[in-house]
């Protein structure tokens, strides 16, 4: 996008100006650019500078100073359950059917209802916030609720409403979940300008193949991606294998979904034949490590699937698996498991995995023409890591820094659509200790 | 210890008081008691009240408020290099041999003096203090200067000395390597009460079999611990094969080190035969998931150890291979690991985790009378956790809360041998800005 076209002769005043620092714009071949400056237009970025420069008089102009800090694109969390930071440390440790069966599922039909998917979701975006996070993509159910804790937030988001054959919160008779679906998606599109509608299977296994066809029908009608969590478990390989006698992703391709319009999450059992159909299609992948690891599902082969040529973004996952948003943790572990799984310390190299995280994330969610590297015309989502903490000192390479040694706590100042959600630590959209103290109530209500 | 048998009638007069929070002593069969008071006198814990009861006046106690807080045990660091915080960031994502003898080994010649060993573990204290642990096992060379730093900074350490048959840093000729750990002992002994000065093998193919029994010879005679790096690669286990038909631990069992008194780090290729030999032994063992990890040396089979009865502490290794010293995310780490490793989520449960970083890493490290739990009697090596973040609500277990959604930036104070070193994240004992800027100046050396 070339802002040029639209510019007048005099240059436009910015609105938010971040001054100094480095620049780790995350565009490809781009070396870090050290103090640099940053004008912030409305939405979009207006112009890249060095701070060497003495910079044009900007009356009204917000300033972040960046001094010591690193500029870099806001995370792209492409995989998560905001609600569920109600049910962090709910249960851990537990076999995986009985987390799921006798905890998670449980507490959700008791305690999912408008109102805790609302505050549940504004805890998550807090933390998502604290952390670097500014666009996550999101699937569960009440999404409307979802949609509204966002819109409060400043967050960019892919909400996806969850549709599967088995009641869910707010889905009393799935056979409704299309038409649910579809609603959704015709009350939301175009509703902002950061928050896209989106539809999310629960599994191969949860919908039937009618339901999986119709999601994909529809969210190719809605231009929206479709998301599935796909061979998480080797349970799944085994039930489908049982009901169908195909494999989960051969029998997706046979429903004609592996296409560029999925994102697949967590792809981790997967036979050779399979990830060919994944590679052949196109088919986005997200990697969400913690919470597989958690749950013992599994490990992806993240590496080799980049080495085919797939898209990969990085999730978290929810918060009952894994249990934090945070995605710095997440890149580090990430890195660290395809290096030890593969046993090549060569794999997953810093720069890939902070790729997933910013550049590639937002292909995932097919918004890299908007987000995921910071560029003159991009939408304004960026944040500044403070830098002058002992655990990121020295500073030999910013990349691999921030993969290996920061943690969300050192991200200092954020932007979203060119809007300051969080400014030397301070939100500035959300009151957290409302909102804190609203969740630990509903909590009271759920451990009870 | 029973502190009862020193009081007088009167009861003295606390030094410092933590006041509120929840108090999670690490002690077996303890339940987490809300609303603690924590009493220190000198460097031990007076006494364990509730706040619930009003307390007798303390004129001149300083008061830690930990309203919201968790106090827990310190965090103990089982295995470091301190100093190689030098080294952060500088070298990644390499085979293992290049890292080593193109990168690590090459840079320490040059650049590892007493100055940078100094700035380098003053640089690692702070780091340590930010992020919780209390008290860390250091191997390393020059470490009278690493001792200098730790007495500085008011941490708890097993500083070793590290002995090897090849020349460096302070050790130009190899054959003096037990001359100098023994004097290193002869120095330190008795020096402090919270540094205990020791020798660290640095593995049984760098070290020949007079050296390793000699090293063995002299830490029994001065009752300290022996730490080795053991079987922490493939190829370490093949040359010792090639040397000697032995693989590492049954060479070293040959020689009479696998005892008590040996504390073997990484631990990771090993026979079950050799598996067999620690466990008679009683050897002590310290996992170092994130840097086995991140040089793909491989995974310990840590919760095969533990149940087989071995007591195994938790490290996060030197900076160069990690590249923090965040024993938060390293039990996270640790935890996933083991459960994707053994695929089974019961595995690495969140309490065993966090004794392994508290209760048991004393333990290893030959600490327990002292430290590891918060107990009457006992150090007062403690930290306050706030709990007041989003990312730490809702609080439904404190164990899994801190294993799996905590990080070392949420720590609010950090009290070692009574004395505070970190107050709302204020460093007391320290100077943060000249420590950084001090290991950027030495850094633009070493990257040039």
């Amino acid at each position: 996008m070339n802002l040029k076209d639209n510019q007048p002769d005099i240059a436009p005043s910015p609105d938010v100006i971040i001054e100094g620092g480095t620049l780790l714009s995350m565009v490809d071949g781009e070396s870090p650019v050290p103090n640099a400056r940053i004008l912030i237009k409305g939405d979009r970025i207006l112009d890249i500078q060095s701070s060497d420069a003495p910079g044009e008089p900007a009356p009204g102009a917000e300033i972040i100073q960046a001094a010591k800090g690193l500029i870099m694109p806001g995370l792209v969390n492409a995989h998560t359950h905001t609600a569920m930071t109600l049910f962090r440390g709910l249960a851990d440790d537990l076999p995986l059917k009985q987390w799921l069966f006798e905890k998670i599922f449980p507490s959700e039909a008791t305690h999912i209802n408008e109102e805790n998917v609302y505050w549940g979701v504004l805890l998550g975006c807090l933390e998502m916030i604290a952390s670097g996070t500014t666009t996550f993509s999101d699937g569960y159910f009440l999404q409307d609720h979802t949609i509204r804790a966002v819109q409060e937030s400043g967050l960019r988001a892919l909400v996806a409403q969850g549709v599967i054959d088995f009641p869910a919160p707010g889905l009393a008779d799935p056979k409704e979940n299309l038409n649910r679906g579809r609603e959704f998606l015709m009350k939301w599109r175009g509703f902002s300008d950061r928050i896209y509608p989106g539809l999310f299977c629960h599994s191969p296994i949860t919908c039937s193949d009618n339901t999986l066809q119709g999601a994909m029908e529809i969210s190719e009608e809605f231009s929206s991606p479709l998301q599935i969590h796909l061979s998480e478990t080797a349970d799944e390989v085994s039930e489908m294998m049982n009901r169908t006698g195909e494999r989960p992703a051969s029998h997706l391709h046979r429903l004609g979904l592996l296409t560029r319009n999925l994102i697949a999450v967590h792809a981790i059992h997967l036979s050779p034949e399979e990830m060919d159909l994944l590679c052949h299609g196109g088919v986005r992948v997200v990697h969400t490590p913690e919470s597989n690891m958690k749950l013992a599902s599994g490990i992806c082969r993240a590496w080799e699937m980049i080495g085919r040529g797939l898209h990969l973004g990085l999730g978290t996952d929810g918060c009952a698996s894994n249990n934090n948003l945070d995605l710095f943790q997440e890149m580090d572990c990430a890195a660290k498991l395809q290096k030890v799984y593969n046993m090549d310390p060569t794999h997953m190299d810093a720069e890939t995995i902070l790729k997933m995280a910013t550049s590639e994330g937002a292909k995932v969610l097919g918004l890299d023409r908007e987000i995921g590297t910071i560029e003159k015309g991009k939408k304004a989502d960026l944040i500044v890591v403070d830098m002058n903490s002992p655990h990121l000192v020295p500073l030999y390479n910013p990349v691999s820094t921030m993969v290996y040694s920061a943690s969300g706590a050192d991200v200092k100042d954020v932007v979203v659509n060119g809007k300051i959600l969080m400014r030397d630590r301070a939100f500035q959209t959300l009151d957290p200790t409302e909102i804190m103290e609203r969740v630990r109530e509903i909590a009271q209500g759920i451990k009870t």
